[in-house]
């Protein structure tokens, strides 16, 4: 399980190696949110998204011999770019298994980072975890899970600790802290590190429409699983339900999730790149979009925003700009 | 004159105002630049550009009294944001001439800032100094020029002691710092700040083609002057000449122009959004252009190229992302 003083770790490991990435603002979005509004430029993290933090924490957590025979990973993308970069940091082979219909430019990159790509094809019902298993098995590789994996959640809690640093500079304690929500590994690593470091912020998670497993769960107070594996734009955060790891620390430490339209991400995507300069992908703008078109879900009169990634295909991108800005 | 200790003093009226903004980089734009890139990215300044760091530098620099009667200044967008930021938060009145062929983007953001908009017609021949006199005679308000004025000087150059805190920090002392140059304000207080913090770094000013004037003033050791006030995508930095309190610093301290084409800078303009997930605008991807595609005329493992601001309407940045993402 992970813990605080596992966080704090992960981030003297990830100290020079993962970006600082600033909060940022605009009184434009402030007027929009109705509320203060600060943006945790996560898409600006190396390999553009806050998954090169749990990737490097997993990945230089690891016993030497294990690291040098590999590792091997499922994901959509972020979470194979952020294994990828850090694997080869570490001169550590890296296997990515990855769906067929992710964003070529996530695919692209991940071979172009070193990593061997392997891909499997979800809408004809195959699974990522059978198609890494014989990788395991065979090869000896270690498989680092994208979010149910403690060394995985305490990287990605780092950003919280800098959440809660970076607030505290600017007078801030009090705030809720909206999070882009797939399996719940950053959502738990987030709230683990501000329960100890800003106790008055609460997390939130943000799911897309028809994807909302974190936020039935958190009603229902126990893990429900979404109908379909694909059909939103959200590519990022689409998992079929919060994890077994992620799932108790989400019930105890979150507060209800709120739920987006594609329609709304993409306004998003508009939004921030038109007053804050910044690339997000759909998947990434979740919370932003909660923040700036659900601002009655939210309490309080400051509210903190992940913007967690930026790896989006250029044609979805001047869509989104065609049709919002 | 702008001194070091005018940038100095200009830093620490910034300070908790203006980001420290982050110097971003991408082993894929490594590998295309041919060298270390780093990309200093003032386009997540407030206001989207460096100039709120000069206009800052001089709203907080005038005698109380002056500054309530207000201030006024000329500017085809971004110094324009930048004063009328500033002066807002000073509680001052701010008057803006723009020319009338701004970005729709520029001018709308003026205005939601608080300032007046005052617009003239460049392409008719209408001067922005006509334009801005009757307002400093019959209304008292101070004139806050774009680049020829000490302290906007000063607040440029307070980008260039970040540059030599950040550069330091990795262990860089070697460099060329490209700099997307017009009048010569950013580029002049960039030169005076490295030339004291960090002197093994040389300045070179990057122009659009047509628009070279700093280049060729520095190869005839005289002020030369553009032959047409508009005809380029990098509207930002369409001056016709370098300034004459700015060209001094510029001729001293400068190594030679580089000048870009207005494809370049939308090439530029797409691989950040791909690589480092930011928002440029052509003006200010006239430095990362010139470290991407003109390699030869540049010297040394280490480049940094400041990507000066990122406010561009949609449809050009869509079409440059159509083009070459």
């Amino acid at each position: 399980m992970t813990s605080l003083a596992m966080i704090e770790a992960a981030a003297a490991r990830l100290a020079g190696q993962a970006r600082r990435t600033p909060l940022l603002s605009s009184p434009f979005l402030d007027e929009i949110a109705g509320r203060r509004l600060l943006v945790k430029a996560e898409c600006l993290q190396h390999t553009g998204s806050f998954k090169f933090r749990g990737g490097w924490a997993a990945v230089s957590a690891l016993d030497p011999v294990l690291r040098a025979r590999g590792v091997v990973a499922y994901s959509s993308g972020n979470h194979a770019q952020g294994v990828a970069a850090a694997a080869r940091a570490h001169r550590a082979p890296a296997v990515i298994v990855m769906p067929a219909d992710a964003p070529r430019l996530k695919i692209d990159n991940t071979r172009a980072l070193g990593a061997e790509v392997v891909l499997y094809d979800r809408a004809a019902g195959e699974s990522r975890e059978a198609a890494a298993a014989p990788l395991v098995a065979e090869r000896g590789l270690t498989l680092i899970k994208p979010y149910d994996e403690p060394e995985v959640i305490a990287g990605q809690g780092t950003t919280g600790l800098e959440i809660a640093e970076q607030t505290a500079a600017l007078g801030i304690t009090q705030a809720e802290v909206l999070v882009c929500c797939g399996g719940g590994g950053l959502t738990s690593g987030v709230a683990l590190a501000l329960e100890d470091r800003a106790p008055q912020m609460r997390v939130r998670p943000v799911e897309p429409e028809g994807f909302d497993d974190v936020t039935r769960s958190l009603i229902s107070g126990q893990i429900e699983t979404n109908p379909a594996p694909t059909g939103s734009l959200c590519d990022a955060i689409l998992t079929p339900s919060p994890g077994e790891i992620t799932w108790p620390i989400l019930t105890r430490l979150c507060g209800s999730g709120i739920v987006i339209t594609d329609a709304e991400a993409q306004h998003a995507m508009a939004l921030a790149f038109q007053r804050l300069k910044i690339v997000i992908e759909p998947g990434g703008a979740a919370a932003l979009a909660a923040a700036l078109f659900h601002p009655d879900r939210i309490e309080g009169d400051t509210v903190i925003a992940i913007a967690t990634g930026g790896n989006v295909d250029a044609a979805v991108f001047a869509e989104s700009l065609t049709r919002f800005a």
